[in-house]
Formats: structure tokens, C-alpha cells, sequence
């Protein structure tokens, strides 16, 4: 049986770094081994386009070399990682995936959806996600948790009005799609929030089994 | 008035330093300056993802990443360098350009035309070379050429079959659009390839003012 995929999506602070660790924890409970992944990157040229990315560079780059760039990652990263990880059953953990393209270049840049859909389609064919969790917070309160971590990258840089527009296409996209999409809200508690966490995922693996 | 796109295109080993170098200073004596770059690089962001395309990896590089990896150089190459230059009336001269990747990654790789017209329409609009010269030669002959230079880069280390199949691709392409291409054979003496390529250029050039 295919293994089923789940991304977590977010702007910056929002905390995903320790909630990929809580879900993988979560799906161990109940005896569902996950490969744990991230975009940009996952493979071996993944990181390397990934590094391309993040760098602050003289030259500045166009929307369209950075979504494709992104898109060169995920050719590979799905390739090589993805898709032989779900034929065997195994269930992905992805933190980041297509969305974020949707939020950043979309919503952020302003490129064009029906540029990013016709690249969507080209590479993913009909795989999308079973499951994407979007870790919402006010920018505001993501990036005073970020700038407490000192240096930033290329896309830390940009401004609020950037981050307001990446949270609202992904609170867009959640909307759209309540099946696939669950919205938790990350301006509260550990424990509260890793409690609504647990209960989306009990919920999804009840009715994956 | 808007420039020129020259494109020059051709396999391993058939001499397209050289004759970019003689292109140009015909160019010159006509009058007309012109901007050479190439591809895949062109720009700092361009050289950056050659290296990564040329490089020998010990992970095999999914064919789309690859594709997708030259329509990002290409995105930026567009938007810094060709587009620019063009729009100030300046012509182009372009060593490989995406007759290049029908070629290798189309006739190469398998990649299907289509999927590489989409990402070509995506990026280009209706933008084209205005005159693309394939320089044409046996890959047996053109291969040996490249073996006196010693290290092979990633896609030199490809068989001859391959070599034959992007041979054909250009062929083919040449064969059904005869206005913009020309095909120079380059396994005669450089005194003979010069001479078609100064009868070319002069016919282009006088149609062009």
C-alpha cells in the first residue's frame, strides 16, 4: 500500500522545526515509521540549490530563476526521495512542499498561480499531499521570534507586507480545500498547540488505517 | 529598434569558441556590436547552477531537475542579460540557447518536446532567436576532438549514442523551420566553415537593415 504524505507548511517563527520532531513522535506512537524530509532541499543537489537560495547574493535574482531553482530541487527530492518512500509504503514527513511556492513566490512575489500550477502539474502529475498542516501565526509575532536567532537569509529579509501576503495565500489555499488542509494556530502554548497537533493527527491516521 | 538574437548551437567538439569569436568580429566589421554570452551561465546566478549541472556527482541527477535546473540559468540570463540588451537595440549573440535543451535533454535525455514548450513558452512568451546556425558534425569525429582536451564533464561522459540522438534533434529542428536556422558543416577546414558562416551572416545582416 502507498505510505501517505504529509507536509507542514508556515511562515517564518512559527515553530516547525520542533513540531516536524512531535509529529514524527506522534506517528511512532502508533507504529507508522516516517521519512522526514525538507524542502528546498532532501537530496544531495537539492542543498546545494538550496544554499543558491538562502544566499545573499550581489546579483539580485529574477521570480521566475527562483521558482524554477525551487522546482529543480523538487524534481529531485521527488525523484529520489518522495515517491520511492511512498511506492514502498512508507509514510513522508515533508516540511515544506509545493504550498510554500503557492505562499512565497505566489502570494510573496507575486508570480503568477497558473505559472506555478503549470509547473505543479508538469512534475507532480496527480500527486499532491494527504494531509498539509499550516502553522499560522501573525507575522509580526513570527518574526520577533526569528530576528531573536541572529542572522537572516535572503527571504528572511524581506519585509512584513511580504510575510502578510505569504500568510494569507496559505490561509487562502486552506480555505479552498478543507479536506487536505488543517489551519493550527501557533500564537499559543506548546502544549496547546501540540494538543490540537495530536488530535488532527489521531484523527488522519484513524482514517488512513 | 529592438536587436537581434543570434544563437549558434552545436554538440561536443565542433569548434563554437572559435567561430563565436569570428561571428562577432564579422559582426564588428558590419557595424554592428554585439553582446556574447552563453549558456547554460551568462550571468553570476548562471555560472553558479553550470557548475552544478556540469559537475560529476555521486547522486544521479533526475532528468526534469536537470531541465528545470537550465530554465532557471535561463530565466535570469533572460531577465539580466538578453532581454536588456534586445530592448537597447543591442544584438545577441548566444552560445547555446534552448535549441539546446530539445537537443540534450529532448532528444538526449527523452525528455517529450511538449514538456520542455511548456517551460519555453512560460519563460520566452513568443521571444526566439532570430537566426539560430547549427555547426554540424559526425559525434564520432566531434567526440574524438573533445578526448584530446582531456577531462570529461558530466554530459562529455555520455555515450555516442546519445551524441547521435541530440545530433538528430538539431537536425530535425533545423529541417522544419528553414527561415530561422542554418546548418554549417564543420567537418571541413575552418577557411570552408568560415566562409558559409561570412555568407550567412552578410545575408542576415542585409535583411536585418
Amino acid at each position: 500500500m502507498q505510505g501517505k504524505f504529509i507536509t507542514l507548511e508556515g511562515s517564518e517563527g512559527v515553530g516547525k522545526t520542533t513540531n516536524v520532531e512531535f509529529i514524527k513522535e506522534r506517528l511512532a506512537q502508533s507504529g507508522i515509521e516516517c521519512v522526514v524530509t525538507r524542502e528546498p532541499g532532501g537530496t544531495s543537489l537539492g542543498e546545494k540549490i538550496r544554499s543558491l537560495l538562502l544566499a545573499r547574493d550581489s546579483e539580485s535574482m529574477d521570480d521566475y530563476a527562483e521558482l524554477l531553482l525551487i522546482f529543480a530541487a523538487r524534481a529531485q527530492h521527488l525523484a529520489r526521495v518522495i515517491k520511492p518512500a511512498l511506492g514502498r509504503g512508507q509514510w513522508v514527513l515533508c516540511d515544506r512542499f509545493t504550498d510554500a511556492t503557492y505562499a512565497y513566490q505566489g502570494g510573496g512575489r507575486g508570480v503568477p498561480d497558473a505559472s506555478i500550477a503549470v509547473l505543479e502539474n508538469l512534475l507532480q502529475g496527480d500527486l499532491r499531499p494527504d494531509l498539509t498542516i499550516i502553522l499560522d501565526i501573525d507575522p509580526e509575532i513570527g518574526l520577533a521570534r526569528v530576528k531573536e536567532r541572529g542572522e537572516f537569509d535572503r527571504f528572511e529579509r524581506e519585509q512584513l507586507e511580504f510575510f502578510q501576503r505569504v500568510r494569507s495565500a496559505y490561509l487562502a489555499r486552506a480555505a479552498a480545500d478543507t479536506r487536505r488542509y488543517r489551519v493550527v494556530n501557533v500564537a499559543r502554548t506548546l502544549t496547546e498547540i501540540q494538543s490540537d497537533l495530536r488530535r488532527e493527527l489521531d484523527q488522519f491516521i484513524r482514517r488512513a488505517q
